[in-house]
């Protein structure tokens, strides 16, 4: 059963759209690392929170890409722009279009 | 760009997994109706919710998409075992793997 994570985080004032491009950077190394989707979404609703929809083989799989050196400098490079509100929820993948 | 929508639907005490085989019934149709993306996820951890995430072409098929008799028809039979209680949250696609 593949494995869904539906993220948010919170950036500083003014950040969005630097975060966005951290985010969107990795995007060619995921496939290889069994990420199957993977969806970088913002609102003018609220415009400091983005949201990250994930789908991946295995929890597993996710797991391990946040050891790879491209995911750690990635994060470390966003982290200062970001306020620390994070939410996340696991999800179990019934199916779909994807 | 494209239009990203992230929706929950609480279902009432063991309807869960009926409600997302409706949900997954229509799947055939939407790429053709301008669907990019569709995924049902559930979690363990609130067992009565059911996550929907989507991405389409525009705003425009998204709406268009709700009065296609297919889904019209779906929708009716998921109405009784739902609650009532939906969230759903607007996002603009920024990019990534889909």
């Amino acid at each position: 059963m593949t494995y869904g994570y539906l993220a948010t985080m919170r950036t500083k004032a003014g950040r969005r759209d630097e975060v966005v491009q951290i985010l969107l950077g990795g995007v060619d190394g995921l496939r290889g690392a069994g990420c199957r989707l993977y969806v970088v979404g913002v609102s003018d609703t609220d415009p400091e929170l983005i949201w990250v929809n994930e789908v991946w083989e295995s929890k597993e799989h996710h797991d391990a890409s946040l050891q790879l050196p491209g995911t750690r400098a990635a994060i470390a490079r966003a982290m200062p722009m970001l306020t620390g509100e994070f939410t996340g929820q696991e999800l179990t993948v019934a199916g779909g279009l994807l």
